[in-house]
């Protein structure tokens, strides 16, 4: 709970990254006049939060503002944040008496507040600088340097472990702050868990049938234990950050739009109706139903085509037509996903949340959402359409088509036989491709992208000597260098390196049984992952502002939801593969199937979360503890009190006193047997008297 | 938060009720010198935690102990209640210095401590009276006496409120303690809710066909508002009345078997492995198996044989055998019931629940679940076996049974026809018959027990003359006469009431579309039976130890799981009986019926939860304000420390110090732009570098 005063190692080198932010301030389509207005105005806000600001030039007609935050300004800022926290009951001890000298107990802490110093607004202590929006619409970006000494001896560290204890994770939250250690947190987790389902998925494929019941069925309670253990991993973590409820601190964004002010018990609260706001968030479920009608035609015309094509055509260029569906799918899914996706912003910016993390969430959820269509109804299509009706749907389709298709149409001919295979190839080709596609557009893309704009940048510059950059002071062209690379990078979104791990959870839950083999590449493509992810942050990606959440927020809610969406689609492909299915797999039963799959996995989950529940979690405990002994020195006044009292009876006179009292006070109930055993002997007598009686009643009457 | 200092009326009275308990002490089985030993030792146990006591004589060989808590003794016992409270962190305030004069802020806080005193073991400083339990057997019962002043008051006051207000419910707490109000709560909560399906039912009956999906889907919904609204009034009351996580503060039961004593954090656990109570309490599932296969088959036998008798048989004595089945299960049942109960009852003692509360309450859900089968049953066998299957069942049993019965067999004929209606009758039968049982049950039976009692003592005591009744002092008639009649009473178990409450809610959820009226008859049961259930308290049963909870507990689960049951059963019934149901209700479509109506069920109840969880709860907002207030003098603070650091800034010899600082800072790369405008120059001229340099590029090369 306390914040230990540890040793800072980021001041002693000739540049420290703790206490600095950069702001990118881009003049290219700005006359002069403003430009001079917007940078003035700029410079002076920093500096009237106490700022101070150095400005050298960045590349292709931008200034890099850099600002700093005195030693006092800083430990101010940090302190406040400390009591801010407390005042909201994140954490539960003040954090004690200010001192001038305040240092964050770690480098995420530091720039944390200086971001606040820097982003928050005027009203609440900050100099309001919000890029892109508003009057600093010209201002690119915001953003702290990267640290490279300790991101490199973070990086062989890491690269060294297996597994992440909890210490290596405080080591990511030191640096980059919670929001990105729980990724990491995250990722390790899942990995741990993925050694389970890869080394029974080996066993499965040796020994099971294909899409085999059992391993459907224990995938679906690893699943499970899987989230259950996560949500009480994700509470630990969030007591052991101090982060716990973290989302009352965090200031509203300048887009939030409030109806009215209401000040209540000191606070003033930017007041937007909540029934207002669900009703709102509510329009997600018709955009839902639209995408995926969307692009659930979209990719049911191209999958039809492209089967009809491949397997019914056999005239000319056979070859290249087989190309032409997925070219057409290739240049209009983008486009239409480019529009769904501006309309999940559009719907998102309508909500109209009042935190920036709030607004990331909602909005990274709904394009999530059309990602799991994009990757999973392929499948869907082809393990519940394609396969079992093939053979009837294609060939009437090759005569519709061959319709439309004129002469060509005559090259259409009855396909042999439906490939039976097909499911377990599109799930292999699927994984395999989204994982390795992923690879590349994580890690090497973005090199790709980079060392194309410098090669574009030089080349530019060598045309127009850029004096800027060549005027470097002589001890500053390392640092400069490195700042003005870090300013051309893109932003951190740690939602996306989430999204692609439940993605993959997904396919996981989803289709166990149809190639258990699967878990294997996961979690190899996995143990990669976890470091190229670091690799990418610390290279390609601007260091992340160190915002704090407590967990990955929504994300669960989606692990959810691919449960049991696993639980009806699993139970389907094992009724329909499978080869002990009810009766025989025929689709009158497959409802009876799935209504069983269903319910054998919800009690199942009732059970885990049961016991786990009881379980409890360590962290929880242990902050008990911590409150209970802080509190504990009253027990022992309870104690003293007690005793005192008792104490107190045992004196003579104490006790005479008490009887006196007894026979004068106003109960004159309790007045009567007073003297000490005065009661014990009127219970014997009571006693011996109604023994008598009934001696009495038991005789025989003698008349 | 605080405890107000109110109004004392109790102490007004000649007799007091606040803070006295009564021991009831049975001899009867006992030995002279066994007798004189325990109640010596009883006697000096209630004095060693500084209790007083008289005894008094009791009805039939008892003795009425009576023990009270002189005035600074139950200062210290509530005061240190409070603190231990505050301890475990129920209440974030500390109750304030001690002083001698510390007095309950109601009846219920000060008996709770008398019983404390009383029942407590003695290491948590009580006098470790366990009634019916190891050196105490013979001690039949510790209870406080009922405030008949109070009592009558807040009887009418409450028969002429139509709903109680959350002030109306602290009336209740503050008589008989939260567990009690919660129930008074709940039905409360449940009354008003109810209104909506009555009212729906009335037009639902009037306009809609039978069977309707309409009805069915909107009791679906309602049942889960309830549910959720429930909930969220739980909450707010546990922070109204102080007690939210009460469980932690609860002393373990002297039952409760323990392995080892962990000491952790200063307080001393004794640990019993969580592992190995969830793995005895997973034991509940076979044991709910085998009940329902019992008591199904024992239900099954009896409805077969009854049907059999009523519809097909037709020889003599028609009138007598017609009863003979209804005799078999009025004899067979209640005992077999017998029988699982106390097996319940061992298994929840194998469970080792730590606290009397968690004990009870798993012992109640048990019954419960008993109660459900045998409730439910018989109408799950009507709708789903004997309406459809009659015609071609019945024939069948009955020439089953005519051979078995010889030549009574002959008598057995084809029935006329399945009666379609029954499952309506059914349910109609079940409801009325089972509100008026409970009501006689509850209400007539222990007044005529009573008083059957009391006859049969008068009746004895003549013969033999009772010394000590008759021996009464003047002044203590009435009040002695009144304990003694309380002593006889049974105890009140909240429990048995929630349940009943609960089990009335699950034929609504379950059935709803079989009889839409059937609600109006519950909501006018239940605004009677919301008074009768105080009357009872008060007039009828021993007033309860005001012990506390933080809600109903598991009977929430109930309420879930029986909403949930629901959607499938509702949607059966609506499939199997409604007029426009998918494939004209053919069986093989049942499935898909029950799968569609279960997850629209469950896609309502998320949309519920999420609107009603954003709404949040009121109480939650004003402890978070008055937390927040409590703290706010530091966010002035806060704002001081900022001012002045700004204010720093704006003196000449301030920003001249800042200024050298920052010239003879470690940071060379901040020493440069040092002077008032000095970066803002630096930056302007940078950009004016720039345009100028563009400028010269653009500008065609002239050779």
């Amino acid at each position: 709970m306390g914040y230990p005063t540890i040793q800072t190692p980021w001041v002693s080198h000739v540049h420290t990254y703790h206490d600095k932010y950069v702001i990118v301030y881009n003049f290219r389509d700005v006359d002069p006049d403003t430009a001079t207005k917007e940078l003035t105005l700029l410079v002076h806000d920093l500096e009237s939060v106490g700022l101070d600001t150095e400005i050298r030039s960045g590349y292709e007609a931008t200034l890099l503002v850099f600002a700093k935050a005195p030693r006092n300004i800083l430990g101010s800022a940090v302190y406040n944040s400390r009591v801010k926290d407390w005042l909201y009951g994140i954490v539960q001890t003040h954090p004690g008496d200010r001192s001038t000298n305040v240092e964050g107990a770690y480098e995420a802490e530091n720039i944390l507040s200086v971001y606040h110093l820097v982003n928050w607004p005027k009203s609440k202590g900050g100099a309001g600088i919000t890029p892109g929006w508003g009057q600093w619409k010209n201002v690119d970006s915001i953003f702290p340097l990267h640290n490279d000494a300790t991101n490199l001896s973070l990086l062989k560290y890491l690269s060294s472990r297996l597994i992440l204890t909890p210490d290596d994770l405080d080591q990511v939250r030191n640096l980059f702050g919670t929001k990105v250690a729980y990724y990491f947190a995250f990722i390790q987790t899942y990995v741990v868990f993925l050694t389970f389902p890869a080394a029974t998925g080996l066993i499965a494929w040796q020994f099971l049938p294909k899409y085999s019941l059992t391993y459907a069925i224990l995938i679906s309670v690893w699943c499970t234990i899987f989230i259950e253990y996560w949500k009480i991993q994700q509470v630990d973590l969030s007591i052991r950050w101090d982060v716990r409820g973290i989302g009352a601190v965090k200031v509203a964004r300048p887009q939030f739009r409030w109806e009215k002010i209401i000040v209540e018990g000191g606070q003033t609260n930017h007041y937007f109706p909540r029934w207002k706001q669900v009703a709102r968030q509510l329009l997600q479920i018709p955009f839902m139903v639209l995408s995926t009608c969307i692009l659930g035609a979209i990719i049911m015309v191209v999958f039809a085509l492209e089967t009809l094509i491949s397997e019914a055509y056999s005239g000319p260029y056979k070859t290249y037509m087989e190309y032409i569906p997925t070219i057409l799918l290739g240049i209009s899914l983008p486009k239409i996903y480019g529009y769904l996706e501006s309309f999940a912003t559009l719907l998102t910016d309508f909500e109209n949340h009042r935190t920036e993390d709030n607004y990331d969430m909602s909005r990274t959820q709904k394009i999530f959402f059309l990602q799991i269509i994009a990757n999973y109804l392929p499948i869907f299509i082809t393990a519940f359409l394609y396969v079992p009706f093939g053979d009837q749907i294609i060939p009437k389709l090759g005569v519709m088509v061959g319709g439309v298709m004129g002469s060509y149409g005559s090259y259409l001919q009855s396909p042999t036989h439906v490939d039976g295979d097909r499911l377990r190839d599109e799930i292999i080709a699927l994984t395999v491709t989204g994982q390795l596609s992923a690879f590349f557009e994580e890690n090497i893309q973005p090199i790709l992208k980079r060392k194309f704009r410098e090669w574009y940048r030089d080349y530019n510059a060598t045309s127009a000597a850029l004096p800027s950059v060549t005027d470097d002071d002589e001890g500053e062209f390392d640092f400069l260098q490195s700042a003005r690379r870090q300013a051309t990078l893109e932003q951190y979104n740690v939602q996306d390196d989430i999204a692609e791990i439940v993605l993959q959870f997904g396919s996981l839950a989803l289709f166990p049984p149809v190639w258990p083999l699967i878990s294997i590449g996961f979690l190899i493509n996995n143990i990669i992952e976890l470091r190229t992810d670091f690799l990418k942050i610390v290279r390609e990606q601007r260091r992340p502002a160190p915002v704090r959440t407590d967990g990955i927020g929504p994300w669960t809610t989606s692990l959810d939801c691919l449960t049991w969406a696993g639980s009806i689609s699993t139970s389907a492909i094992v009724h329909l593969y499978g080869s002990n299915s009810i009766a025989g797999g025929a689709w009158w039963a497959l409802p009876i199937t799935i209504f069983i799959g269903e319910h054998i996995s919800m009690g199942l989950r009732a059970i885990v979360r049961f016991a786990l529940d009881r379980r409890g979690s360590e962290q929880i405990r242990k902050e008990r503890n911590a409150r209970y002994l802080s509190r504990v020195k009253h027990l022992e006044e309870i104690e003293a009190n007690r005793l005192a009292n008792l104490a107190g009876l045992a004196t003579p006179a104490e006790r005479e006193r008490k009887k006196s009292i007894r026979a004068t006070g106003s109960d004159a109930f309790f007045a009567k047997q007073i003297e000490d055993g005065a009661s014990v002997q009127a219970g014997l007598d009571l006693m011996r008297a109604y023994r008598r009686a009934d001696e009495v009643k038991q005789q025989p009457k003698i008349d």
